[in-house]
């Protein structure tokens, strides 16, 4: 597969694409990490959801800790060509690392952001340790 | 209501958050689009979403030239507090400047973007000449 899908993508000056995970079943958006070309090019080649960490500023294979990997099945790109939008099988049903389902688990309620969403899983259990 | 719950966003360095709309029946993810504060402040005053445009500069009051205004029915905020949700009514069914449902209708297949959904409404006739 030649790179010219590559380098259609508007990347951001940083060199990065947002991403958004939404789960191929439910529907339900389960986060928004960033891609630069590598690891787009990775993600299609193994066929799960390889993010860029902007934090670590490395290759980050989503589960690669936890185990919750998200298998692709689909791969969007918008119409400005500068948001990308994943349909996955989240494993283990869930994506955030605090444990919960997705990460958009706090809705404005009332002027404040409010929990509104259970943790499925101990982030002990998850990564051995507290995120 | 007060500013706190805007003063836990991450902003970036230009004072912008991702914005993803999605459908409030299908679940379809339509767009992602920028806020910076006030649009988000004058979006929960209006319950319509009210982005920053980053190539014109302003504020853009989705619809407001085509009609296909978003009617807010929930915002959420992610777990590292640098992307926001946002659950929407979508008017007229159409979210994309192209005349399309959504924004991503260009599907990676044989290592191209393929545009994979039609054009429901010419975009002549909802901005009044091509975008």
């Amino acid at each position: 597969m030649n790179d010219s899908y590559l380098d259609q993508i508007q990347w951001t000056s940083d060199g990065l694409v947002p991403a958004i995970a939404q789960d191929h079943q439910t529907g339900q958006v389960l986060m928004v990490a960033w891609m630069n070309r590598e690891s787009l090019a990775l993600s299609i080649a193994e066929q799960r959801a390889v993010y860029w960490s902007r934090s670590r500023q490395k290759l980050w294979r989503k589960g690669e800790q936890s185990g919750n990997a998200q298998h692709l099945k689909d791969i969007r790109l918008d119409c400005d060509a500068d948001a990308l939008l994943l349909c996955v099988e989240q494993v283990g049903g869930i994506a955030c690392h605090t444990g919960r389902q997705h990460c958009f688990y706090r809705r404005l309620q009332d002027g404040q952001w409010q929990t509104v969403e259970p943790v499925i899983k101990d982030p002990e259990q998850l990564y051995g340790k507290s995120p």
